[in-house]
């Protein structure tokens, strides 16, 4: 996969994020970034795959299996996970074009799925992408799920910079959120 | 997922083994089993889904897309991960109707995979069924990686016996591999 990476050198409108403006969405950096900390063998962590229901296969002749009717599932667990100093990281990824985060943007079994990761000793978060003001914020499961059991319907930005960890955003890795991970679970950060 | 279980109180032919003459195959014991460990909270381990290459989808009105084109992909990395004992684990799941086990039949790529795993400090091992003689196996990826790198094509079962573990195999879970694991691994059994 070749990408071509934003200059850093180049002033950006401040309105415009550094994903979209350069067709690289948050996913997308996410990747980068993961690709980017498994050469340096800082963590081993992948997206996984999206569960597809195959509901016909044809086998042409002299080719290889083609897929003709398939719908998207509902994945049971979360989008990456991994190893990271030696420990289980697992995180759901999620972007907002507002500037508060409803719950009603994150399923509860994947809720469910961070909070036993918590309990079984595991690095569990949510990866949060506000797009409006160009930030990336990671909160821990626990604060995450005390005010969803609180019945509040959505986290502010203002909460985020309280309760969770902002994360850099630049040039490579495009997303550095193990810095982040470092801060809020580690409490020191590693040299690289 | 409904699934009948085999009635452990019947008698089977030893040549027959207990996956396949209940249609319940290796994969799908497998799955069973961690369903089984992720209800007793022991471990929360899944198999990734299948990745899948998707070139043409359609939006048929009032109803959830359909893909129409698609084709199956390698996966980069092995088929299950998870958290064990607070311990990152990640494990490719093979079966054969030999008995020896070759190389041919696991990807270079996910050797490396479980090799860097290892290095990061977590639980990286290969699970083998062997169709014939109806016995599973973990070995660890150092001893296998270690036979591949002198060059031999193939490990017989009898190496297994020695450098592998052998997994108990059941009703309840079908495939007892965590208590391989503790063996192989942490030396001491969890109660549960």
């Amino acid at each position: 996969m070749k990408i071509n990476y934003p200059n850093p050198s180049i002033k950006q409108k401040p309105t415009k994020n550094i994903f979209n403006s350069h067709g690289m969405y948050f996913e997308n950096a996410l990747n980068i970034s993961n690709e980017y900390y498994r050469n340096l063998n800082k963590a081993i962590i992948y997206k996984k795959p999206t569960p597809i229901q195959i509901v016909k296969v044809d086998y042409p002749q002299r080719s290889k299996a083609r897929i003709v009717e398939a719908y998207y599932q509902t994945p049971s667990t979360t989008d990456y996970n991994g190893i990271y100093r030696g420990k289980y990281i697992d995180y759901e990824a999620k972007e907002t074009n507002n500037l508060s985060f409803n719950f009603k943007h994150i399923s509860e079994h994947q809720m469910k799925h961070l909070h036993k990761i918590d309990e079984q000793g595991g690095i569990a978060f949510i990866i949060i992408f506000f797009k409006k003001i160009n930030k990336v914020f990671i909160i821990d499961i626990k604060p995450f799920l005390k005010i969803f059991k609180d019945g509040i319907k959505s986290i502010k930005v203002s909460e985020f910079e309280e309760i969770g960890q902002e994360v850099k955003l630049g040039y490579s890795p495009p997303i550095d959120y193990l810095t982040a991970v470092d801060k809020l679970y580690f409490k020191t950060t590693l040299d690289n």
